[in-house]
């Protein structure tokens, strides 16, 4: 049944009887179905709001609906991960085009709610309106850890850490552009990582100086992170931590894999670290016990004047990279 | 200048430069320009989410956007008004078509820092994307008052209460839709009554037994009041308060107020009063003190089956009252 052929409340209901389905959720007091929700929150709460559009962030043949609020999810609490708290509640506001099917809007709340679940949020509240395109804005209420992690801590002499390999998903975007619908590159898009885990880990020792996550791309991110903490940066390009199939994939596209890794969509964290060689070590032992891959590839510097990101060469990397793509070799 | 001529990243600092203007905002620890906002709650905060999408919700022309930006705060803060609350912080998710004035974005959030403002509510944060139609997607933070007040406390015999008048902003959207610009019922739907104050006072006392905010339309939002807790109602159809211009622009239409006022937009507050004569009059008194128009309207009964809304001769009032529209007589 297409959603035009169906109330806003019935979708409403469909909705919050998938909620009240799942187990009662800690600190919900008051859920979905009345006016607002009612939530037990901590002193400091980190709140966020995201937003994916038909047409803009995906097409819907891209990934199925599951996929999609799974992955709606996980964008959006990787901004309170990079905050190093903890996601509690989300909301999800629904622009729906009437021609859509009511299941594929079910299936998708239920992607959703079953990835926040594993992550121990709750669904919570929500919006469902008609619009010209899909689109699910969302926002995760969370608890700050025992630091919270902004942008402008980071000092000069820290080393700049990444998790996890970069570029794959927007390989994969390009991927499906071309129309591939199976890849390792496409299955990076269509499930971003989770790093709440590793992120609250960090957020408890006094290493990390600075963290935020990487959906601008890293050159643009890096460039956030200079300029709220007034340092420079200097990154070895060759230890920007890339997989096989990326590499691969950029091979064959006649090109190297860093344009890829500063595209944006990773949601891989970005990390200052502290307290020298000390520092690093109990940061890269707290990424092992989360299962997470670490890599160093820089070091801050003082502020400078001009561009704030050089290379290994102190030639100045620009912007969003783009350039990079363009490199010839690997 | 359009939206597409600028960056995303500029908008951003564009909308970070309106707040920094302001005064700084009582507890916002980290605010616009980080991955999240870090916000100072309470033990109970109420949290709602609510889209304004053009060509559905709006028309540009129908508004300014200041206008419409202080609208979406109105619409979004109702709710937690309905549940005896406080709002404290706001965050704004927009989509904005590539043909949009910049200006216009810049003027809509103005409209809404203003209105928030003078709740006492903080813009900490938010998303801008592309998309094909202008939309606004608000969530509101808000602290719990002395009382929860969510639509299932009601039980019989207890007075039905409504603040305000109703219909006039359903009546001004058909102007509007009819090429009308300037009327008092335009008016009505382009601002919205804020019925944060009186909420937060009757939250504080314990008269109120349940409380929601009239979005949907009397009939509706009744029904779902009923729904909730177990109850019936009777509503004296000619109790229900409209204005002078809603009973003149009816009586040209050759209809009556009553099909307006249930047809929803009006968000005022539709409030169960327990503790009898002494209930009313203390709840008349709060009004009274914060100037908002207060009308019983009828009394709820026993859980029945069937229509669980009647009229003052028992007869079944259905649904979105839709039928009342027709209604010959005034």
């Amino acid at each position: 049944m297409a959603a035009r052929k169906i109330g806003e409340f019935e979708l409403i209901s469909a909705i919050e009887a998938l909620v009240a389905a799942r187990p009662k959720s800690r600190g919900v007091r008051v859920g979905i179905g009345d006016d607002a929700a009612v939530l037990q929150t901590t002193s400091r709460s980190i709140v966020t709001t995201d937003a994916l559009v038909e047409g803009v962030h995906f097409e819907r043949h891209w990934l199925t609906p599951a996929q999609l609020g799974a992955r709606a999810f996980r964008v959006a609490s990787s901004d309170v991960a990079a905050m190093g708290g903890v996601a509690r509640y989300v909301l999800l506001s629904l622009t729906i085009p009437e021609d859509m099917p009511i299941g594929d809007v079910r299936r998708c709340a239920e992607g959703l709610i079953a990835d926040a679940e594993a992550a121990s949020t709750s669904l919570v509240g929500g919006n469902i309106s008609y619009g010209p395109v899909f689109s699910l804005t969302l926002t995760v209420v969370g608890a700050a850890g025992a630091r919270v992690l902004t942008r402008s801590g980071a000092r000069p002499g820290d080393s700049i850490v990444v998790t996890g390999t970069l570029g794959d998903a927007a390989a994969g975007v390009e991927q499906l552009l071309a129309g591939g619908r199976r890849s390792k590159l496409i299955d990076a898009y269509r499930r971003p990582p989770s790093r709440l885990a590793i992120a609250g880990r960090l957020a408890r020792g006094s290493d990390v100086t600075a963290m935020l996550d990487l959906s601008d791309g890293l050159g643009r991110d890096l460039d956030h992170l200079c300029d709220s903490s007034g340092v420079s940066a200097r990154v070895d390009l060759d230890a920007v931590p890339v997989s096989p199939s990326l590499r691969r994939y950029a091979r064959a596209q006649g090109t190297g894999p860093l344009g890829y890794a500063t595209r944006g969509e990773d949601y891989e964290l970005l990390i200052a670290v502290g307290n020298g060689e000390a520092g690093l070590r109990r940061v890269a032992r707290a990424c092992k016990t989360s299962g997470v891959a670490m890599t160093v590839i820089g070091t801050l510097g003082a502020k400078i004047s001009g561009a704030r990101v050089r290379d290994s060469f102190e030639r100045p990397i620009e912007g969003g990279w783009d350039h990079l793509r363009r490199r010839p070799s690997d």
